[in-house]
């Protein structure tokens, strides 16, 4: 069956494919959408808060021509029993033809996958996985940078640590040659050594030589509570604060991504430079889920 | 863009096509609805309780034939992650092809609109307006009424300090020639000056006369905490609960209006009585958001 | 109307009709659903938790090609400030083409039926009734048993006091000929006495004998809080937790059925032999309710 449960699970051939079949879904929603999926039903557990990637999902599997049944409220439901996972999936997944999850609990994405009739989207288990956003993210860069082709140097910003986006992210673009990633980001929350390897830079502060040269910078919040010491997090705050003025320090045609939401690391004055290309991505998690889907349906 | 924002957007001509659109989507309703929207999505956010307005709204939009997305929970959102509305709008205005949105901010729904890539249906900013409801308030007299052509007394009763659907109703009654208005009620709760023009009439007594003369009673619940006094809201609040023996006094051919939901403020036993229309009203939303959404997908 | 409000409304006739009903509709679905009830709209109010069963009502619409509106919040609807089930049913039975409500408060599904403008299928009513789940529940039997035709040995185990499925159940069964019934409970939580006739047997333990002679079992949750006496629900607790080794002193072709969830009452060992049916009759929820929605709809 065609789970999507970790970044990595695919191979640069996956990956081709399913930037190819998202392409194709975007040119779909330019007409207005498909029947593809008439039908079909798309069972949405979200057990943690997730508008963004609840109405995405939902969204792909209706311009599919599928239709959802969706509870997105864990203090109201057969958990909140204490049903375990595995007998919610085992009737969701009867009653639907492709499940989308996010729990609270890493790992739970891989045993509803176990325990369900149909394919399980792992749509973010707690501190683990989250790879139809990485999906999303490289799509967006596949969209607007040679990537595989040409050297690309893509910088990652801010919580590097509990971030599980930038993770699987990173662990997704070990696909592709010529790639350099550089890790920016105050030591109490630089990225764990699992997904460095020597090629790898390693940043502190964000400096304007970072700034110039990179293709991408991927941006992600500081949250003050992963501080230790909370004069530590008011020393470098401001520094990392992402300002119209450094924005025009980048390449014309590199990119500023950010998973959202996005609280105040990126000033809202940034969101009409053409560097800034996070609510494109945001967007980008339509066509991607619309692939997987149909992947997953094998329609 | 067709937002549909306040009850001040609108001029007589534009009242006139959206009751004449409103009475066809009433005759397809009664055909079984229509494909007319087949394949676009209403994204209805509702970042405040209300069953009616966004189950209308929903119904409305299935009734055309589109689908919808919902999120219904301020405190499982991205809102609740600290995302300003600007933000969330872009994407799921993104996701979808026309807003529903109510939210607790007066002037939010504008903001919504200003950053929105797709028409925004204001369903009730806070203390601000809730232009749709007016909207099907008038369909509701307009079908019983021969307002604009022949004299129509319309009273307004109950809260008329704080109720947002009364100010919006009244200004949109400033369209049609021959409405006398009369504003009836308690002085703490009664309607402020920038609503009332020298035509009116003002009562702080719900009067044996204005039953027999109104040819529309417009209630509104009257809420113990809007009073400072206690003591007046007791004194005051048996005269203002419509009875049997009440309506009775009223034109058989008059209307009795609620924007719901109704507490105690009309007997139940009013209900069954040719003079109560507030259920009637209520599902007049249907076709109301049926026009409303039509026009802003330019179907 | 076509009200589904208690298990005493169905006669054998209405029974048979049913059984069958599902039955073309469990085929529709290996088919991939139909357009049966294509535009028309089921009205979810589901004013207590339960994902199983509102998921289930909302997949059954699907199926057929309608689409559905729904309430899953009591905290955050209409009737949180104060509305009147009778108010709130007026106008989403006015939005919809039928209604499917779970309500805390015994008795409210009926007088939602009173008022309702379209048919209400009761989804459980506090301690009242659920009358969807008992005809799931014989459905599960039917399939597997020839029940009304040969004996048939029924028994029930658990909570056999406050359980609302095992009331409607029993009084279902009545309308079949040559069905048994065993009530195994602690004294606390036995049948009562209304439910039980001169011909069914009684016991307060699960024996051996009661396990290998059963046709069908039918265990319910026993819940702590249930007991006055802590210590008698320590002292029996244990004995009612089916383990592999006791549903293998069962018929190979008995059947073993539990409303869900489940939380350690079956250890999760037995899921995998084929006494096993509660998932397979938690499914059947689809293909009934597919029925009753076609009742109801006349379709």
């Amino acid at each position: 069956m065609h789970h999507v449960l970790t970044a990595d699970q695919f191979s640069r051939a996956d990956l081709d494919r399913i930037m190819q079949r998202s392409a194709e879904m975007e040119a779909i929603l330019k007409q207005g959408g498909t029947k593809m999926c008439d039908g079909k039903i798309l069972g949405a557990l979200f057990y943690e808060p997730s508008t963004r990637t609840r109405l995405s999902f939902e969204t792909a599997m209706l311009r599919l021509g599928g239709s959802v049944i969706s509870e997105s409220d864990v203090t109201f439901s057969s958990q909140s029993k204490g049903e375990v996972i595995e007998d919610t999936i085992r009737i969701v997944g009867g009653y639907s033809d492709v499940i989308a999850i996010r729990t609270k609990v890493k790992g739970e994405a891989k045993v509803a996958a176990h325990y369900s009739p149909v394919p399980v989207l792992n749509g973010g288990d707690g501190s683990g996985e989250h790879p139809t956003q990485s999906l999303l993210d490289l799509y967006t860069i596949v969209k607007h940078h040679n990537i595989g082709n040409e050297p690309l140097n893509i910088a990652f910003v801010g919580d590097l640590k509990y971030g599980r986006t930038v993770h699987s992210l990173a662990k997704i673009l070990r696909n592709y040659e010529g790639v350099s990633l550089q890790f920016v980001a105050p030591e109490a929350i630089q990225m764990p050594s699992e997904y460095v390897n020597s090629r790898d830079s390693i940043h502190t502060t964000l400096t304007d030589e970072i700034l110039q040269t990179a293709d991408v910078i991927y941006d992600t919040r500081m949250q003050k509570e992963r501080f230790e010491d909370i004069e530590q997090f008011n020393q470098v705050k401001n520094a990392f604060i992402f300002t119209p003025e450094m924005v025009h320090k980048m390449k014309p045609d590199a990119t500023l991504m950010h998973p959202l939401p996005r609280v105040n690391e990126i000033m809202q004055a940034v969101d009409s430079l053409p560097q800034a290309r996070y609510f494109e991505q945001a967007l980008n998690g339509v066509p991607i889920r619309m692939a997987l889907i149909a992947e997953a349906l094998e329609v």
